[in-house]
């Protein structure tokens, strides 16, 4: 046996099912926190092997980083030679420049840290901008999952006539191919603005939407101020309650619950960071792409 | 000039001063924390030069390491070839070996990670137990500073009539140089062991030391439970309220609050964690250090 997979409690979204998808041994590390605020790791020597997946979800990252490292290098020394780490939410991706005079590039960085400390690295749907690939900033191989087909399968199958909505012109290029996946029509709304306050949208064609079940989706729902705004749109056009769907539901405060407390049928997320809102298995993929990395 | 000071607000114990000490400039990254918990480190491009000290005390560690880590890395982007970092406080120097099967040795992993982002290190009488120097496990020159002069000094001019208490035996090496140092007179206290619950102190000549301030002494106060018996058992032999004096205050939990309700005169801290306690500056050793080592 040659290919385990170890997790920390609470950062391991779906690693079990993972180790399982891989026919490989689950393991968990232990983390202890000492009253003066340093942490212990403790993993199980009789599990380790050459090459291992190490799951860590990466949200609220600096309290997990130095666990994370320290995890890394106790596999090593009881033998590990190969440690992929599989972050279904990869941290530190939008500081991906200098905005001003002083200012660190963190998205750089940390993967400098990451590719120090790992051999590979698996991902979904990183917040890629300016960086256009991680290969840019990390100097291990990475691989890049697509969450969209996923979310997809979950639209066709939970969503009564679902209507995937572009809510910019930018968007169009992923909400034509979202909606094509899910066997579903699409619009993308145009904003016009008529004053700092004043913005409506371009949807004329209401008549023929209305028994229609609107789905939002982003990458990442954060402070869920843009969905929000959609959202606000798609009512006042007379649209039913729309479907949000997030890759990664980061949720800064109470983002979820204004979400929903804005008029949402129904917030969805990805298993990359535990939620609640979590409907959207990576597995799958996680394991695919793990299958091909260490092939 | 070619030696700065760079500090974090809340971990810059007399920053301001070493960099007085030196005649360096003293500047103050910013730490900006984002709503998902990610960091924001920036810097005063115009203060960057090629030798710098990175002043950064360490308890509590977790949350300043990659803020930490992203400075040193911001301030080489803008130039700095030379970085000193300056922990009055180092973190994880307890986890020196590996207590149970499968636990990592933090101690070591904890070294080289600071090793490989820094060119030196100075720090305050660190917790050295199986680990002898630090140059077992830290790659880059470190220095090593004692806070017992200072202690003496401060025992000096504010205790009256102090008698330096050695807890037991193994103390007796530090107390003996202690209050020789502070030109006060010493005991060993010897614990007779008559239960589980049953310890006596060997305080026979309790009477010639009655109008004494008993000082007690130790690199680190943590619960504060070794210090709180061996006050409880002072009292038990009719000494006056003690003096503790402790190196580094980590103070986990209530244990500062609990010293104090133990009957103690005074808790007094060296400034290598900020805290209420503080009352012995660590400035000029820090700054004797940092001239030799960038000399």
């Amino acid at each position: 046996m040659d290919m385990i997979v170890v997790a920390f409690e609470g950062r391991d979204p779906g690693a079990d099912r993972i180790a399982a998808g891989l026919g490989a041994v689950y393991s968990r590390a232990g983390l202890h926190r000492f009253p003066d605020g340093e942490c212990r790791v403790r993993i199980e020597p009789e599990t380790v092997s050459k090459r291992m997946l190490v799951v860590c979800s990466l949200y609220d990252p600096d309290p997990v980083i130095v666990p994370l490292l320290f995890l890394a290098q106790t596999l090593r020394d009881y033998g590990a030679e190969r440690l992929l780490l599989v972050a279904p939410y990869l941290a530190y991706m939008r500081q991906d420049c200098s905005f001003n005079e002083g200012e660190g590039i963190s998205a750089r960085y940390f993967a400098g840290l990451i590719s120090h400390y790992f051999d590979g690295l698996i991902t979904v749907d990183p917040h890629l901008h300016r960086i256009k690939f991680l290969d840019e900033i990390y100097t291990i191989p990475s691989r890049v999952v697509h969450a969209a087909p996923l979310a997809a399968d979950w639209i066709r199958d939970n969503v009564d006539k679902p209507l995937l909505i572009g809510p910019d012109s930018e968007s169009k290029q992923w909400v034509v191919d979202l909606a094509r996946r899910a066997g579903a029509p699409c619009i993308v709304l145009e904003k016009i603005r008529r004053g700092d306050r004043d913005v409506e949208i371009n949807l004329t064609d209401v008549e023929r939407w209305r028994r229609h079940t609107p789905v939002l989706f982003d990458d990442i729902i954060s402070t869920g101020k843009t969905m929000m705004e959609t959202v606000k749109h798609l009512k006042q056009a007379g649209l039913a309650a729309p479907v949000c769907i997030g890759v990664h539901g980061v949720f800064s405060g109470d983002a979820y619950q204004e979400l929903l407390a804005a008029g949402v049928e129904k917030v969805v997320t990805a298993n990359s960071i535990p939620h609640a809102s979590n409907a959207i298995d990576l597995t799958p993929l996680l394991c695919e792409a793990a299958k091909t990395v260490f092939s």
